[in-house]
């Protein structure tokens, strides 16, 4: 009996067999089709057909960059070009396996945490994601918790700034629009401006912008990247008190392009967080561990 | 055996024992020594032999306006004069009963509300109570969430409207500062300097100026009041849909005195609130139903 997860991104499908201990053992890339739902199904069951070489199929995970309702319908995935597909319904009509399932790609991460990271042997625990959005997971009782009507839950729509910018939600001040890793690339970008410092120096070279950037040329040393990153870890560190009040986690997983920074990300957080929780203390902060494989492992359990 | 519930106010213990049904059979209220633990502990254990009548105890249940530990020790009670007080185990000391229950009062309606109101058979739901605070309480998993931690959750301060007015609690911005009764008791008083409408000739009048004014004089058609109570559902709604978002409750509870509004709170939340959420619905919005012995049932489970 043989496992087999997917990790479905906006250009490639990254998958493979998962052995013992959430190894993986056989691995595969195919580009994903896009905003079509049949193509996605046919490419899925022939890379099971293929990978699984006639053998008995266990779980197949499918992690999906959206959101996914209780039956692992996807409700909208608009960087697959997807919206209101029964893909687990679909999927099922054509294949021959024990069990099939469709997870969002933040709940995936903090599914991985809890089985091979961070999150390992914790009851309650958050997993955030510093990407081009803001995801989020809840762990509670041990276990992913899946929001009181079992359609995922939103914690990077929190709203933490009323009046605020505008969200690609739809909806003003979440979360995500002051501590994604496109709000670091968009405060590295306002100091182009400037006509000077690292980040103008560099970008002048032909580096692009972006959260990368802005984290080296404060690791170097520039006072304005500093500065930039600072203000960053201050709405960071609002965000992550706020889920304290609410949740007060015993471990705070930080996962994503951003938490490549390693301690330049935790050392300013875990200053800074405790003092703003309503307790003046709070969980671990730590970078999740789970890696690349998070999302190909993470809808296997 | 029997039970017996403490409802801890500022000025009054409001104490009972509860039979079948949690109906409260024999109760009294004695007056709330202030800033004394021992004299708060004499009351109760003095009150429990009283009540009990040489009966055997069961549960003692302790209502406590303020923050508790997993230990059931008091960590702060300001209207109560007290932290850091071990008052479950100076009570174990005097006390002969099977088990003694210490929990904060929001915790307390959360809880009540399982046990006999609009949370009851719910799995996951949300209580808040909008009093001169906002108290709030989580279930999940058909009980009381009491934090990764173990020291209660505050909901309450959540973080709604960054760099927004202080809260009582030391931060600023919380959904407190928005969404409590002093919230819309502070708006009534900003219609005064009007000089006229309804809010302006009632206080004129002599009526004091505080949540419930505001609410007959919008319910009775006056253009300022409904406009300011219009201001207050909307933060009210904003910090929900941001519960939503994280929880996704099946049932909001909405407990506290400004709950008593009935429709003229709950259909205008039941409006706005929906849109306002990443899913663009939400559970059930319901008033709280345990009422005034919510405290007095709520910690003996």
């Amino acid at each position: 009996m043989i496992d087999i997860g997917f990790d479905i991104g906006g250009t490639t499908i990254k998958t493979g067999v998962v052995g013992a201990d959430y190894r993986i053992v056989k691995k595969k890339s195919v580009p994903t089709p896009f905003g079509d739902a049949d193509a996605l199904v046919g490419v899925i069951c022939d890379t099971v057909r293929e990978l699984s070489g006639g053998d008995a199929v266990g779980t197949v995970g499918i992690t999906i960059p959206g959101s996914v309702d209780k039956d692992g319908g996807i409700i909208d995935a608009w960087n697959l070009g997807l919206r209101n597909v029964p893909i687990k319904k679909l999927l099922s009509q054509r294949l021959e396996a024990e069990r099939i399932i469709v997870r969002n790609d933040a709940d995936a991460a903090g599914v991985a945490e809890l089985m091979v990271g961070v999150l390992k042997g914790v009851d309650t625990g958050l997993l955030i994601t510093l990407g081009t959005g803001f995801g989020g997971a809840i762990i509670i009782g041990g276990k992913l918790f899946h929001g009181g009507l079992d359609r995922g839950t939103e914690p990077g729509h929190a709203m933490i700034d009323r009046g605020g910018k505008k969200c690609a939600c739809g909806h003003t001040g979440c979360i995500e629009t002051l501590c994604s890793a496109t709000v670091l690339k968009r405060l590295g970008e306002s100091a182009l401006k400037n006509g000077s410092g690292m980040i103008f120096d560099r970008a002048k070279k032909g580096e692009t912008v972006d959260a990368r950037l802005v984290i080296e040329c404060a690791e170097a040393g520039d006072a304005v990247a500093a500065e930039l990153f600072d203000e960053y870890t201050d709405a960071l560190s609002d965000a992550i008190a706020s889920f304290v009040n609410v949740l007060d986690p015993e471990v705070i997983a930080i996962g994503g392009g951003v938490s490549e920074a390693g301690d330049t990300l935790l050392v300013p957080l875990r200053k800074k967080v405790p003092g703003r929780t309503f307790f003046g203390s709070c969980g671990k902060i730590l970078k999740a561990e789970a890696g690349n494989n998070a999302g190909l492992i993470g809808s296997l359990v």
